[in-house]
């Protein structure tokens, strides 16, 4: 992060742009402990907006929220023998506490299957019990090697939903509701265009029999994975003996799944939406929707009460609307760094008003997304604006799309998959072997994104790589990823 | 918890009374650690209404949240003296992560001073970046051996909140301005009369120069601290070097305050209003405010939609009107059942509706303060309710101060003071030596709850204990605390 230089060009170094952007834009600063951030409140405050609309609609379909502690004994990951697998190499563990070494290590959670099954063991006995519909927003740690702010650090902070079903067919439904649920929230408040579609073998979660995503598209082509949720069957019911009696009062397991969707999100929408002047904010999440810089000459005291007058009373009308606005009213900086400093924290619209918009009764309104300005008279501004919310999501989100469009490739040959995976997505027909996945990602550092639910027959198709048959009904997306 | 035995009265075993009611009303869980606590949807649920409502105070007076990193190197703690001493033996120690032994071990947050004071060092450079007021919601852990649900446990989940000023008289304004916000809560919301006053420096907060607290008095005539605001002078800033240039360009200190306030709450609510039936709900954070029990016979179809059709009408009135209602619908368990559970958890109304109400074109509203049933005209069920939930919060207000005015006792000499501490709250002079006050606790295990900000003059007085002159302007309020 170089703060008195310009901010590099996406085209020119784009990872160079995301981890100046992050800290310029003042989301994020660095922990004092390798791999951890501090999230600012204007990082912060994005993640309260989308906790809020999330929750709302974990609400609407049944699920409550509850608390599970932080520290797991480490006993329970040895219960599930893929999920110690995946899981053990990343933990961080408390072997002291109240100055005494404890009996056992205790893990901080690196995700809650293994200790939410153990409590469901006990809450679940009769199918009356179930399902058990439950999320729960915490902290999470685990110990990455290499780490980028919002993309992968130590410590992220995200929900993790957790169910548990009577039938495998209730349990699916969950999985793929959530699903629908993840991807809905993406696109119509994120303004994310994401593929729905479910992880190969060699992606799965661990411990899960299926796993699904949305797989976003960033402005380099690269893949990002923004949410996943995972169907169990029973693996974590006979880890943990998640029993219960059935309708005909015979003892059966429970089919449960969990859904996560992190911090990750945050980088999901700077690298989706954002350009050289740095970050745009999708409205319905920004922290700010609207800034309104007034201007008048230093000492023009005059001048100075009249623009005020008027930016109280527009935004005061603003925020009846509903409109999430901020006045920056700060002394000492000229209106040109205001703008610059907006623009690059990515709030959709300004006003600016000076003394000779008032006598004309109007003022400028700026999209960060255009970059173009148009004269409102000041009596329609507050009227207007949240259509204008409404329709820059709407470019915003059809940007993305026209970029992911552009961006995204059929392979027929494997020299075609190898040139387009540069790019960016790839359909490609794939045999669903491991080995061969993992030989294309020796080869390309692509990896399967996902079976995509809709899209490309595979029918009759052969193996991009290795010519056998396809493994799945669709063609595999593939492409490089974060 | 023996769920199938009577729930204690709070008279023959108060301590009883509240282990087991917590369990019953499904408020907790016992988590897998010792010390540690599981907490389900109807306490996190009165968490969240917690969090929202002390949030939009924290907002409305200018704070903003942020997010600090979960685990902090053991040496931050080592800088600030009297913080060290306080904390040290609390500590749950990672020692190990991603498979290695670590350098330095990492504590897992106790409260975070340390650790945002080292950024605020870096954030302010001028007193223009003054005041910085932050926020965060989030999960802390004390190792502590005598642990209860919410009133004491390993981990608890709190608010905390830290400030830094130019200034000691801005600090001050803003430590006494979120005890004023506490005591606002706690009364407007919670329904819990508090005593704002001042920590002894025996109490203080480790590392403070003055700490407020509101306390609280539960059913037992006990205390209960249930938020505290702290000024911390210049203790922090010398310690992680938070310095800037004041208004003459002169290096200066800035002064910082810290604020918290934990689901330790959830426990004063629970022993300032329940009784011997269960749990009593303050209607501004009760999870549910309303339950409908609609009561038919099994098999009577007729009757069943007949009910259910009005239940349904009156559920969507309630909702738009914004109270936060539920349907009992469950099959299987009679009403007389559903009315002890919905007691138990202390929902304060309850409608009951059956066939023959239908007829009478009326329903039963049930006061779970008063036990009192009254018939209601269905038609003004939706429209009298929100004010018969205003007249339940100001009774069950009313009914914990005068509970309150019941128990505290003034105490001329350490003879009265003995018999009175037995009951409640005890105002009396004292000389303000640790000494003495630790002395005092000794033989009668009351401690200092607060010098309060409003009350009896002191002036002239002797202390109770040992005869010196009063060390404070105002009787100090001694009490058994939780």
């Amino acid at each position: 992060m170089a703060k008195n230089n310009a901010l590099p060009t996406q085209a020119e170094d784009f990872s160079g742009w995301y981890n100046d952007i992050v800290y310029r834009a003042d989301m994020v600063d660095q922990g004092p402990v390798r791999g951890s951030m501090i999230i600012k409140p204007y990082g912060y405050s994005l993640w309260e907006n989308i906790q809020k609309n999330l929750d709302a609609m974990f609400k609407a379909t049944g699920h409550e929220n509850l608390y599970f502690p932080l520290l797991i004994p480490m006993s329970f990951f040895e219960r599930e023998a893929q999920h110690v697998e995946g899981f053990a190499p990343e933990l961080a563990v408390v072997t002291h506490a109240g100055g005494k070494e404890l009996e056992e290590p205790l893990a901080i959670r690196p995700t809650s299957e293994t200790i939410i099954g153990e409590a469901y063991s006990r809450w679940v006995q009769s199918y009356r019990d179930l399902p058990l519909l439950y999320n729960q927003w915490v902290n999470v740690m685990r110990w990455e090697m290499r780490t980028r702010p919002f993309l992968r650090t130590t410590e992220f902070l995200w929900q993790e939903g957790h169910t548990a079903h009577a039938t495998a067919e209730e349990a699916l439904a969950e999985t793929r509701l959530m699903l629908d649920i993840y991807a809905e929230f993406a696109e119509e408040f994120g303004a994310v265009p994401v593929i729905k579609g479910e992880k190969t073998e060699g992606e799965r979660f661990a411990g899960a029999l299926m796993t699904l995503t949305i797989e976003a598209m960033m402005r380099d082509g690269k893949a990002l994975q923004a949410g996943t949720t995972h169907y169990m069957g029973e693996n974590f019911s006979r880890a943990f003996d998640i029993t219960f009696n059935d309708v005909n009062n015979d003892q059966a397991y429970a089919h449960t799944t969990s859904w996560g969707l992190s911090t990750r999100f945050i980088g999901a929408i700077i690298m989706t939406h954002g350009d050289d002047k740095g970050l745009i904010m999708p409205p319905k999440l920004a922290p700010t929707q609207l800034v309104v810089v007034p201007i008048y000459r230093a000492n023009d005291e005059d001048a100075k009460a009249g623009v005020m007058g008027e930016v109280e009373r527009l935004a005061t009308a603003l925020k009846e609307k509903g409109v999430r606005v901020k006045v920056d009213d700060r002394e000492g900086l000229s209106p040109g760094r205001k703008f610059n400093e907006w623009e690059q924290k990515g709030v959709p619209l300004r006003v600016e008003l000076g003394p000779k918009d008032l006598e004309k009764g109007e003022a400028l309104l700026a999209d960060r997304l255009t970059g173009e300005k148009s004269s409102v008279p000041l009596a329609d501004i507050a009227e207007r604006v949240p259509a204008a919310l409404e329709a820059f999501h709407e470019a915003l989100f059809q940007r993305a799309a026209q970029f992911r469009t552009e961006h995204t490739f059929e392979a027929g040959d494997y020299d075609e998959f190898q040139r387009f995976v540069e790019r960016g997505f790839v359909y490609a027909a794939h045999c669903g072997r491991v080995e061969c996945e993992d030989q294309i990602q020796e080869e390309t550092k692509a990896t399967a994104r996902c079976i995509p639910l809709e899209g490309a027959s595979a029918e009759g198709a052969t193996c991009v790589k290795c010519g056998e048959p396809s493994g799945y009904p669709r063609k595999v997306v593939f492409a490089k990823a974060y």
